[in-house]
């Protein structure tokens, strides 16, 4: 049995790429939710659970032996568990697009990452965003319009069907809502399917219920 | 035929994990070295063969149609074009293991990448790290401790045979080197045999005859 262990579903986007890798996977999975930041953290993640990765979540276990400890890397093991074709695009030219847009999401965008963090319970006014920030924005709806363009025809999503691509983007799309960021139409309507996915809504009603609130993670711009 | 893009070979640290991805597959492939921001580096960098990317290297592209801008998608790609099994260790733990260290350097240990860039044609002498660095340096070291020990048995290398995730550490491997960083000794002989490989060698050759100096690179400490 699969062991999933995330942190706080209003604040963690790393941690809502490896959940839904793993709801896409459609392997039976145990989930583990950890309080980021609560007062027993610092003793938690010294834990065993968490010694492969030195305290940061998502981790997903297999068995006792199998730990697969970083979201994109989650992907592919899961991927390759789930018999290999849920979450790449078949075809080899949008195959490879998805794979180095995945990869580019997770290497990159600082900017957007470190001042808008994530927060699906939240909405706040617009504000105009830092050049910085405008350029990750400008070059994701690039990237977004460019796969719909040529690979999207088969459904709503990236590359067609849901896929690894959208669960990469999918914090990004949250983020774009929680702070009102400057959005052109096409891309808000790919937002608002991915945010009627029923494991986005999901997430997202489980966020709700969390009762616990980090003051550094509720501020409308860092 | 496979054509990669790199850039400098005496600083381009995603470049070279990039080549090595196109040897370690075996695949034919064309290299086009191309000088990191010469003079006429923003003309090229908006060239087509450049477009996927917006001007980063590597770029991997196979025919007209697929292209990979990614160094971790790379490896990905080659992986699932050469056959699935050189890329990657077989048994599932190491595997794993493997992937999740592979991206684990994707996506981080920023301070010493930002702080000691890659520079294969210099040796500083030793100055003691930032804060930072160190800890960087301390993870880094414990990952590789725990992959030797757990499953190097079968050669040199992290894994044993040489693989993507000493593909993905190779430039740490030569900022030690570079910056002449505290290195316990088990590390130090895992980097040797490193730098020892071929590739490696044959790299750093290239390197040497590169006659383009850029001053931002060739500082001992930033």
């Amino acid at each position: 049995m699969l062991k999933l262990i995330i942190g706080n579903k209003a604040y963690s986007s790393w941690s809502l790429r490896g959940w839904l890798a793993a709801k896409l996977s459609g392997l039976p999975f145990e989930e583990v939710v950890v309080p980021l930041y609560d007062a027993d953290w610092d003793k938690r993640r010294e834990g065993d659970e968490f010694a492969p990765s030195s305290g940061k979540v998502p981790i997903l276990w297999d068995g006792d032996d199998i730990v697969v400890w970083d979201s994109l890397a989650i992907v592919e093991y899961l991927n390759e568990k789930s018999g290999g074709d849920k979450f790449w695009p078949a075809d080899p030219a949008a195959r490879a697009m998805a794979r180095s847009m995945a990869a580019e999401m997770h290497s990159g965008f600082a900017p957007l990452r470190r001042k808008h963090s994530m927060n699906v319970r939240q909405v706040y006014d617009p504000t105009q965003p830092d050049d910085d920030v405008a350029a990750d924005l400008s070059r994701i709806y690039e990237l977004w319009a460019q796969a719909r363009a040529r690979f999207g025809q088969g459904g709503d999503y990236l590359f067609g069907e849901f896929g690894a691509a959208d669960i990469m983007f999918a914090p990004v799309a949250t983020r774009i809502v929680t702070y009102s960021l400057p959005c052109p139409r096409f891309a808000m309507g790919y937002i608002i399917t991915l945010l009627q996915h029923p494991w986005m809504q999901d997430w997202i009603a489980s966020a709700q219920e969390e009762d616990w609130v980090l003051e550094q993670y509720e501020q409308p711009v860092k």
